[in-house]
């Protein structure tokens, strides 16, 4: 059975959570507190060097890094990666986007703010992710304006990558009344068969 | 012909030129002054409407964005994208890490110190951003210490993405000394057939 080391906060390990429960994967979850500095710890970093969580292995020893590319790992040969070239080559560029443009600049004021509570020590820095991350929610409102979904009217694990962070973006401090679409769109996300929530801080 | 939408200083712009002449593809190269806010340009944005280079036009009005997403496009079928699922997941791990650990790090830096010489104005985050490469950095020479490439010892699109901003890194103002193992991956990186250069500053 896989073995999945998660933060349950961690919008980045709720992407792999919801997508292994949405297609009834089976795996034993293995709690890493990063509050606690875990993932600092050499037995974590022999799980992955770059001292972050999600980590999926797979079997024994073998062990998938970056939330992303385990996506991408388990959704191949089911309904949630297309197969046509230029449906997933779109689902690249909105998983690259997710981790570039919008991830970071959600993540870290929310984590800032909301769960260690440090927003005015880290101020300026909320501040400048901030104005990156409402560029990247104002490209997602403009896509979504005549689309239902990211790609090719289907739900994806491009809609799974954009949401963990985005669903909770006030946590980050952000204002989400310019983005209506987004809002319905979340709605969607979260009527798909399986759904679970990602934990409350 | 491919259209190719280049801004020549741009690391991210280079992965796709670098590997569009190792594959041999002819394309015409369109130049887009990002210091000229071209990229903020209607016509620009109805391209890529979060306003970035590259852009990679396979045929008139589809448009490719997203540098680590093209690289997948153009090696599909090719040895510089290898076929095991393994070797093709950890290929991705190491396109995410680069857009999430590493790229912005060392390209925001780079951009305020030398390109557009606001070192003073942006110290702090220059510095921040500094803390967050220098892990990256440290990532990579540990996993290169035993390895020529990133991925089973082959020149992949892996090595084509982290070398574009590793490889100037100075520029960033990174003290690059303490990372001999990248210094020789670099060198290896220039030696590989049909190798271009990134525009100097």
């Amino acid at each position: 059975m896989y073995k999945f080391y998660d933060f349950p906060l961690s919008g980045n390990c709720y992407k792999v959570r919801l997508l292994l429960t949405q297609l009834g994967i089976p795996f034993e979850t293995i709690n890493v507190d990063i509050l606690q500095q875990e993932t600092s710890l050499p037995d974590f970093l022999q799980k992955n060097p770059n001292g972050k969580v999600p980590v999926l292995e797979i079997e024994p020893g073998t062990f998938l890094t970056e939330s992303n590319s385990i996506l991408l790992y388990l959704a191949e040969g089911t309904a949630l990666l297309p197969t046509a070239k230029l449906d997933r080559i779109q689902v690249m560029q909105w998983l690259f986007f997710e981790q570039f443009s919008l991830g970071a600049n959600l993540s870290r004021p929310r984590f800032w703010i909301s769960v260690t509570q440090q927003a005015e020590k880290f101020a300026s820095l909320i501040q400048y992710h901030q104005r990156l991350g409402n560029v990247a929610l104002q490209v997602m409102e403009q896509h979504l304006a005549e689309r239902s979904f990211f790609v090719n009217e289907q739900y994806t694990i491009a809609d799974i990558a954009l949401y963990a962070y985005t669903h909770r973006a006030t946590e980050g401090g952000y204002d989400m009344s310019p983005f209506p679409k987004i809002a319905d769109w979340c709605r969607l996300v979260r009527s798909q068969p399986q759904y679970v929530s990602l934990a409350a801080i």
